[in-house]
């Protein structure tokens, strides 16, 4: 898989069908980090997905501790609107985790604090926009990378 | 304004109200072309927009014709699955109209078959899927225009 996408606790079933959409559409991994604000059996969460679902490659952990025991020896970048560098300075390679935050919040203070140098920021110009919708953000970053990687 | 995101009878009010943000973020224009398949004031399309809505720099329009007779002096291009070229090949420059189609059919046929020169697809790598949700599809194509014009 060139690319994994990580979702830290999604909150909005919507969001997280986009997302399945888009690994499918993307050739990515996905990986969802529980707990959930839903059930994965919500219909909304299939909707979103369509029918597209049964096929996306898909782990699904307990918590974030699973997650990094899971994958201790993966590359991570992080983000968050807090990152002082952009999507585009991420120099992506195969395999690169790209992990993102819950809907609400983000990703936990501990995370980001403990990863800042490889925290990064999707650029905003608007002071009346604190963030993009999750699934818009992931789809930045996600084809930025397959233009990247020249797929 | 650097970029304009056209939507042409957008179908689901959650979508138009992403845009909505993403546009307010990505400082782009929004033109709605009508018939919608919601109305503006639907509690979705704000509640997806959040309370940006009101910043959002927005023409609306009663019909394609409409639309393009009030921009018979702009340029454009237009999104399709059936797209030769992809979104990367696309010489971003201020100004630049981004037509996308309906969630359900994407644009008319004959405009399609009118503007082949100048549409463009965002590359799929599964076949189970058709298309991106049309808020991730918008999305990347505007933050692949931001990143060419070093925005």
């Amino acid at each position: 898989m060139p690319l994994h996408i990580v979702l830290f606790e999604p909150e909005i079933p919507n969001n997280t069908g986009n997302i399945g959409r888009l690994s499918l559409a993307s050739g990515s991994h996905l990986h969802l980090v529980k707990p959930f604000g839903f059930e994965l059996s919500d219909k909304r969460v299939k909707r979103a997905g369509l029918d597209y679902w049964q096929h996306i490659s898909l782990t699904i952990y307990d918590s974030i501790e699973d997650f990094y025991l899971k994958n201790s020896d993966k590359e991570f970048v992080y983000f968050s609107s807090h990152g002082d560098k952009t999507h585009w300075d991420i120099d992506f390679k195969d395999n690169l985790f790209l992990i993102f935050g819950k809907e609400s919040k983000g990703l936990p203070e501990e995370i980001t604090a403990q990863n800042s140098n490889s925290l990064y920021k999707i650029p905003l110009h608007s002071d009346h926009v604190r963030s993009l919708n999750l699934a818009n953000a992931v789809s930045i970053v996600v084809y930025e990378g397959l233009r990247q990687l020249s797929l």
